[in-house]
């Protein structure tokens, strides 16, 4: 059986009951198990992680999507973070055997039902993106253009969406496509000095030269007195964790600075801590279906 | 749901409807996973993989061993290796949240219910055993006392057994334990030198100073052209698998030699490649948890 993962971002993040009847539309689909909810106060927005099978996706996003629809009412919503809708971002992530091409038929067959049937105005983005400049979440939607912005906006040839009607109603725009699991993954060194860790980030990070899929930052921790390079791992098959790992540890080497510890944040596929074991113990020809529980789920 | 494994070695490896009808009693119990079966020609010998919820251990092994009883005549079997009964050895095996200690408590069980009402002669043996010379495998069964010398000396008081009738029928006697799972686990070094490779596997076992749960024998591959460390991890909780790694990279390394490439032989638990990764990584507060596919199980 296919899995996939689906993480919509919905505008509420402080009313319980509304979250719990969204995810409940969510769970009325079969296979549908939800993996995370995480609500925000401050950013008044929601991340619901689920996963379900390859066929019943579509439908369970759909559900979550329409109920938003029905319960947020984006005139009257305010919050920290960027959105531009109820459902403000709808990814798919490919899990085990899926593939990101998978998730992006998906991604497709949900924007087009969504602009059809529930009369939203939806923006691909991702690999699922139709328009180039729509692939970077960021060049869609950012602090300073939003739903009030698109708005104003939406009737302009440059706004005009993807699927769905070029006007907006209460429940705003969505933000529909597919991606690679990202891994948030972190390393602390012991030193206070933020401006080596910022070179050290610099060294690692796609944009100034580093990995191509690692998106990194140094930050000081206050509470803990040192340093930590926090990161984003947008595809852990090609850029592997203990490559990461091990560039950090080199990196800081040079300026006498050791690695405190690192951590995993949230949930990482088997696969990656599987191909860690492979690197640091040799292990060349081992195969994920050895994992006693691969074969304990089946 | 607590889960355990059943590893029965039943005494036919040649005649594969009779292990397919042994298998099917097995499976017949609810909540049976059969993992592995294994048939041996040589040994005319198999070994069959199970996991099973902890309530239906009991039942689920009985079968197998009732279905064995009536299918096996040991006084017909020939093989290499050293063997007991139609059923030789059963073992439970702790898996996830499941402890030694429940193990034990099923073996107890099943050879109390093999011995009462199979009228067969069981051995308790591991941590299951009753009698502290029982403990070993090798110290109950071995290539010099087998079938054959039991048949003869199972009136002695020595051989009284633990369960069942002191008298020996076709289906001989079945030893039954409790253990932790095992890893088999192999190291290939870039020498030819089997001498080196004795000093290094000695430097590892148990026996001669080395890791509590390490045994380790020192192979020449002919078709490799290597020497082979191999070993049986006994408790990879206690002796993990990368202490046990980075001692033969240590090892090999003072005589110059390095690792080719080190392997899992068969089903590894996920949570010795978890604690693999804590260590390599320095991933200190990562819970197995927080493996996605153990959020899919749930």
């Amino acid at each position: 059986m296919k899995l996939v993962e689906c993480v919509p971002n919905f505008s509420e993040g402080r009313n319980r009951s509304v979250l719990d009847r969204i995810v409940e539309s969510i769970s009325s689909v079969k296979g549908v198990k939800i993996l995370d909810v995480e609500m925000d106060e401050n950013h008044n927005r929601s991340v619901v992680s689920f996963s379900v099978p390859l066929e019943n996706a579509v439908e369970a996003a759909f559900h979550g999507i329409k109920s938003a629809s029905e319960l947020i009412d984006m005139t009257r919503h305010t919050g920290e973070h960027p959105r531009f809708g109820a459902s403000d971002v709808v990814p798919f992530v490919p899990l085990e055997e899926t593939t990101l091409k998978d998730c992006v038929a998906l991604a497709k067959e949900l924007g087009k039902k969504v602009g059809e049937e529930l009369r939203i105005p939806v923006y691909m983005y991702g690999e699922a993106a139709l328009l180039e400049r729509r692939r970077n979440l960021e060049d869609i939607r950012s602090k300073s253009f939003q739903f009030e912005e698109l708005r104003h906006s939406i009737g302009e040839e440059t706004w005009k969406p993807d699927f769905g009607p070029q006007e907006i109603g209460k429940a705003g725009a969505t933000i529909i496509g597919a991606r690679n699991y990202l891994i948030a993954y972190n390393v602390n060194l012991n030193t206070q000095d933020i401006s080596t860790g910022r070179k050290i980030a610099k060294a690692l990070r796609a944009k100034d030269g580093g990995f191509t899929f690692v998106k990194a930052l140094a930050f000081y921790l206050e509470d803990r007195k040192l340093v930590q390079i926090s990161m984003n791992l947008t595809n852990f098959q090609k850029t592997p964790i203990h490559r990461v790992f091990e560039l950090v540890k080199l990196e800081a080497a040079r300026y006498g600075i050791s690695v405190v510890e690192s951590e995993i944040v949230g949930l990482v596929p088997l696969e990656a801590l599987v191909e860690s074991s492979r690197f640091f113990l040799q292990l060349n020809r081992f195969s994920t279906d050895q994992v006693l529980e691969k074969k304990l789920m089946k």
